[in-house]
């Protein structure tokens, strides 16, 4: 069974000024469940100061509509404390496979990451040993400091990643560059090292190449993708420019092709609809303009 | 030597309500040249009466400038003479693999337009023997009208025109709704008919799916694509959904993967650019709107 790991309220609302509400949030979240999103990273137990528009996660977190499953970027162990005491039991920790990446945004080596991601995953199987856990593994293709990465870094950080006890590692194209040639050659690496229900994979759609990637992963086996209603977040340079893959592109693409995921576009359409109106962003996924133009509103 | 036919002063300019001069035309395609397209389908020999846009057919043909191959739509016997009366030598006819899409078009069967392109054929080849013509084949997937399209349909028009002696034929997804396996499968079932050189695809992007479709295409060894300058054209239904694939989004994932086209990326999007100015249209190729974004202009 495919999975779609929607990331819109975490990793879309992430990198939006403009700031949105608890309940803004929640209705949001509850629509996407509503679409039938099954599993929803929720938001991030993250200090307010790094990132103010997710600094209520521990308001946020016992509010969530029952329905999916729920999970939460944690950055580090005093996260971990909080997400542990609001009672989560799906966590994310986030690196990268370049060192100029996770030295510009944690000021840390990838190594000195995962030393410190051990220390935040023993914390979390201490008291979920059943819990689950999920690395990304930011530019996998490329980074934006240091240019093309070697795929072997990407497989060896997600190599290690799983030794440490992590379930799935998901492996971001995080600027949005690579083509189909690139993933057919890293996922044949990856493959290698890991096995195929280990991996997600995270693109986007900076360049209007990420439903081809997810084609091209799709014929290795790969059933995990992230995307983010509205193709919300990510790094969108301008209007028209697409951050993450947009979760409407996806549905549609993968129905089209006979793969059932049991979304229902129209209503995921109308949700991201909303939360665009709320950040003052016009539509950049075809999919979901497409949808709204031909289906009138519920 | 994968081609390139850029389509946007025909296809992309036909359903622009927005009178766009004959002078800002010229611009437009010369700036196309500039950024070295090599094939372009300029405008069309219709009746102004139906497509006031392109009813300066006559006059703009003679000022083309020199360097790219053009190509010019032609509907009809009447076209024809228009087209051969300024020295046009390459030439397109356009049907479809839905009757119910040529019925509501031109109020004639699919067999019946073929019986009206045998003597547009027959009628240039005497003028021009060893000119070239392409045949459009629309609807190849999906009809509006009437929906899904049987695959052998598209194979007998295309085989067909083949017969009446088209040097090529363009296979279009005319609403943009197809996904990769119906490429997978049309595509074997047109090899079986009629040679690889002899097909070229027209994707629309109108539901995001259109890069990934030319990656399908590509691996059964289609290497002739039709695409707009920023998506001009086909049926934007809203700001954010696509009509015809943008050139910029098809010369990067091309470019990524290593495939050569010649064409500066940059130069391209800064015609599309002032182009979509003077439609008021915002712009929509995810590709142009990064380029724009991370290069400065000239």
């Amino acid at each position: 069974m495919l999975r779609i790991i929607e990331v819109g309220p975490r990793d879309g609302l992430q990198n939006e000024k403009t700031p949105i509400s608890t309940q803004a949030k929640l209705d949001f979240i509850r629509a996407l469940g509503e679409a039938r999103l099954k599993e929803i990273e929720a938001t991030s137990f993250v200090s307010p100061k790094w990132v103010p528009q997710l600094g209520d996660a521990a308001e946020l977190w016992p509010q969530l509509p029952p329905g999916p499953l729920y999970s939460a970027l944690v950055p580090n162990t005093k996260g971990l404390e909080s997400a542990l005491a609001v009672g989560c039991e799906r966590i994310a920790v986030f690196t990268a496979a370049s060192d100029a990446f996770t030295m510009k945004n944690i000021n840390k080596t990838v190594a000195e990451s995962l030393d410190l991601f051990q220390e935040v995953i023993s914390g979390f199987r201490a008291v979920h040993p059943s819990g689950w856990v999920r690395g990304y593994v930011s530019t996998a293709f490329e980074c934006p400091y240091a240019g093309r990465v070697d795929p072997d870094q990407t497989v060896i950080v997600s190599q290690r990643l799983i030794e440490m006890g992590v379930n799935e590692v998901s492996i971001g194209d995080t600027i949005g560059a690579a083509a189909t040639n690139e993933v057919h050659d890293l996922t044949k690496r990856l493959l290698e090292a890991i096995s195929v229900e280990q991996i997600a994979y995270h693109f986007h759609d900076t360049r209007g190449t990420a439903i081809a990637n997810v084609a091209a992963a799709l014929e290795h086996g790969i059933d995990a993708f992230d995307s983010s209603a509205a193709g919300l977040g990510g790094c969108p340079y301008a209007p028209g420019a697409g951050g993450n893959l947009a979760t409407e592109d996806l549905v549609y693409f993968l129905e089209r092709n006979g793969v059932k995921t049991g979304i229902d576009l129209s209503k995921l359409s109308r949700a991201s609809s909303v939360i665009l109106k709320e950040l003052g962003r016009p539509i950049s996924s075809k999919a979901q303009a497409w949808n709204l133009a031909t289906n009138l509103p519920a």
